[in-house]
């Protein structure tokens, strides 16, 4: 059933080099050398920005409900449905900033907090990881945060699943599996 | 239920530069003007090469077996787990891209083949989409692809998909997700 899941042998950095760099990014290009001799350049992205690692939550607004957030994406330039997320700022734990950032982007905090699992974007090209927590007891409770204008909040029906996969402004892959991984805890 | 999904004012595109670029990677920087009358910088991501898109495929052997490849990833740099994916190629239909990279990694292709949905890497920083695919009807047909060395493939039973989440080399939100978009297909 699990064939071929034996040790591998990395392939050899042999070489690596920042190519280009902005205010955020960073590519390198790496030279690699598998284990069969075979050599190749591949290139990979990193986050200029201190690696805390980042954050995203399935708040639970009761047994029945998830809330979403609506905001604007610069990459696809429309506003697309997803979970609410964030970066980890420097000195706090995965939970502290779910808190955090559940504060700034919804305007409550959550008493009980637990690790989903933590996921990667494309790890491939990427390095950075994203952890999934799912956030319950919720209470109003409002911080500032940095966005150009409020979020939108939209309460989802957990029997309303299907619907919300359906729908083209919820395509994130984080959050379409943030919510496989919070599919146990929905009554 | 879902409140707030009213029409959205995209904002302005002011300007848009490219401030760096390599052989895969194009930074942009965006400036632009919320309806609110925020201005703000933001930065983006696109690929070099000719978008033509990319597809992921969840290939059942059966109805009880669907197959995953391990392969190395540069970003993380370490093997991962997931389901085969692939660049659409000039010319070609998501299916028919769908077929060439299911030959070229697994070594089948596939009599039937239906889309599941297009998901988003990261829509605040990246436009790319992903089909996700369910390919059935397997026949053994292998075509050359370009890896620097062959990928495990790695059946797996529908009993065992927590087991599956709980693997720390299965992180990759898009093959999470397209587990969760292909369940209902499961015996």
């Amino acid at each position: 059933m699990k064939k071929g899941l034996d040790e591998k042998t990395l392939p050899l950095i042999l070489q690596s080099e920042v190519v280009a760099q902005s205010r955020l990014f960073r590519i390198e290009t790496l030279q690699l050398k598998f284990s069969n001799g075979e050599e190749r350049e591949y290139e990979r992205l990193r986050g200029n920005r201190k690696g805390n690692g980042a954050v995203m939550m399935v708040p639970m607004l009761d047994d029945e409900t998830f809330i979403l957030v609506r905001e604007y994406a610069a990459g696809t330039h429309d506003y697309q449905l997803g979970f609410p997320k964030g970066l980890i700022d420097e000195g706090e734990t995965p939970e502290e900033a779910a808190d955090r950032e559940l504060k700034e982007e919804i305007g409550m905090g959550c008493k009980e907090i637990s690790s989903l699992k933590s996921l990667t974007m494309a790890p491939g090209y990427f390095r950075s990881s994203m952890h999934i927590l799912l956030a319950k007891s919720l209470y109003p409770e409002k911080l500032e945060g940095d966005e150009p204008e409020p979020l939108d909040i939209v309460p989802w029906s957990v029997h309303n699943i299907d619907e919300l996969l359906e729908r083209e402004d919820f395509t994130e892959a984080r959050s379409v599996a943030a919510l496989f991984l919070a599919r146990k805890y929905f009554k």
